[in-house]
């Protein structure tokens, strides 16, 4: 990852949240990140989680909505939060809907033209801002979790399925945990990835987690779902997931959640239990 | 107030997140407001904080960054956050700036035209909202407090001092203390009141408490400042409320806190202590 460009710095409970441009060489475009920096950070590498956001989301939403510096602070965790996509890239269409282009990378790399250029968010990810943060910012390289939140829970159950060992840590709240089989996975993979379903499969958290030989996450996932989500019958399928990781024997916690929409006060209401389980087993 | 119309309802953190619009009698233009009703209230009026905002914020700017209905329903507390100005006015220039017009209302009355029709926040605050508020919600009408960030940590300085009884405890974030030595009081001042600055004094929250004949809130004031606030020193003079307080034997804590900014990242971490001090106070 090239040089860091410090956007902006703000003291939060006695550690620092700061935002980052850099030129990003996997997506050819210049990307944003967040980092909350915890005050034990000032003393060392700190163990870290990475935040996945959601469609329209960007970089600042977690931070500025979820409340999680707080609990980051106490529990000594970094906290990293990248943009949802690319932006800039000036594709024909790209900005047009709120579930597909700008602000809807769905953390894959692209296959289809005009999108396999920019869109490469699971390498961007992967190859440059997740080791490139190792380098440049007091995180613990050895001790990183992954979390989102509807396509960023998306994405963080595919991506730490993709990557064994990449990630010691995985919850989501209101993932969309079977995009095979709902809208908005099936417009995202049919342009990213072309109409040829069988691509789709391997970007699919249930279909990942079914193919596993064992438990790839013996310290348990959490889930969090909140049962007045307007998404939830037809877009999330958290059921689907539960019965996946039944069958391969995967510990995990899902929670549903009386009266809970799927914005960021329900995030917000449940942040300090993911931090926790995250807390728990990257200590270990 | 007339009826209350729903925009929005959030489950969070065991109580709701609600948005409502209405008709203003008082300003002549639909206003909106936010209310956080934490798990208590399902039984009964339950004590209350009114939250006034900063330029260019709206209702939902607290409710989204603040991360206080956490502690409100630890405390019990709610949470009623007005909107910062009238919107929908069109007056000629009402959004040219981000310091007076549109998100700048400045919690008082106007005098001048063409503002003095619709820019009516006091009276809207103290004769309709609030009252309406207390009829229409679980709330007790006789455990208020007041607070509010820069503009209107100004409203809620100068409103709690412009009406004695109403507000039982009392703090602020980076309020503007000496509006009239000031260029953002200057300015609203001028276009609302008028150049003549004899009226001016009665809105300025370090003139209103050095005319006190004794301390108006015993139980103590609560002001947080950030030192690395790029508005501290040409805007806020928190040292003259301070000297002000001292004078009239006014308890005040006011806190200096080193590396914090103007920002909700600041509000955020110590809004806790605020509700804290609310509280107890509105528990006596």
């Amino acid at each position: 990852m090239d040089e860091l460009e410090l956007i902006s710095e703000h003291r939060c409970f006695g550690g620092v949240q700061r935002f980052y441009r850099h030129a990003s060489r996997v997506v050819g475009l210049p990307m944003r990140f967040g980092v909350y920096l915890p005050p034990q950070a000032a003393s060392g590498p700190v163990p870290w989680l990475v935040y996945l956001a959601g469609l329209t989301c960007t970089e600042e939403t977690f931070a500025i909505k979820a409340g999680a510096q707080r609990v980051a602070a106490q529990l000594g965790l970094a906290l990293l939060t990248p943009d949802t996509s690319p932006r800039g890239a000036d594709l024909p269409g790209e900005a047009d809907a709120w579930d597909f282009g700008v602000g809807a990378g769905f953390y894959l790399d692209a296959t289809r033209e005009p999108w396999q250029r920019h869109w490469r968010m699971e390498s961007y990810l992967l190859d440059e801002l997740l080791p490139g943060a190792v380098a440049q910012l007091p995180l613990d390289g050895d001790r990183c979790g992954l979390f989102g939140h509807s396509m960023g829970g998306h994405g963080a159950l595919t991506l730490a399925l993709r990557h064994p060992g990449r990630f010691r840590s995985l919850s989501a709240f209101a993932p969309i945990c079977a995009p095979t089989r709902c809208p908005w996975g099936e417009k995202a993979f049919a342009g990213y990835l072309g109409e040829d379903r069988n691509g789709w499969a391997a970007h699919d958290a249930t279909e990942l987690m079914s193919r596993q030989a064992q438990p790839p996450y013996p310290d348990g996932i959490l889930v969090d779902q909140g049962l007045a989500d307007r998404f939830l019958e037809e877009q999330l399928h958290p059921h689907l997931f539960e019965a996946a990781c039944a069958a391969v024997g995967q510990p995990l916690t899902l929670r549903r959640h009386e009266g809970y929409d799927h914005g960021y006060y329900f995030v917000a209401s449940f942040v300090e239990d993911h931090l926790a389980h995250h807390a728990a087993i990257l200590r270990r």
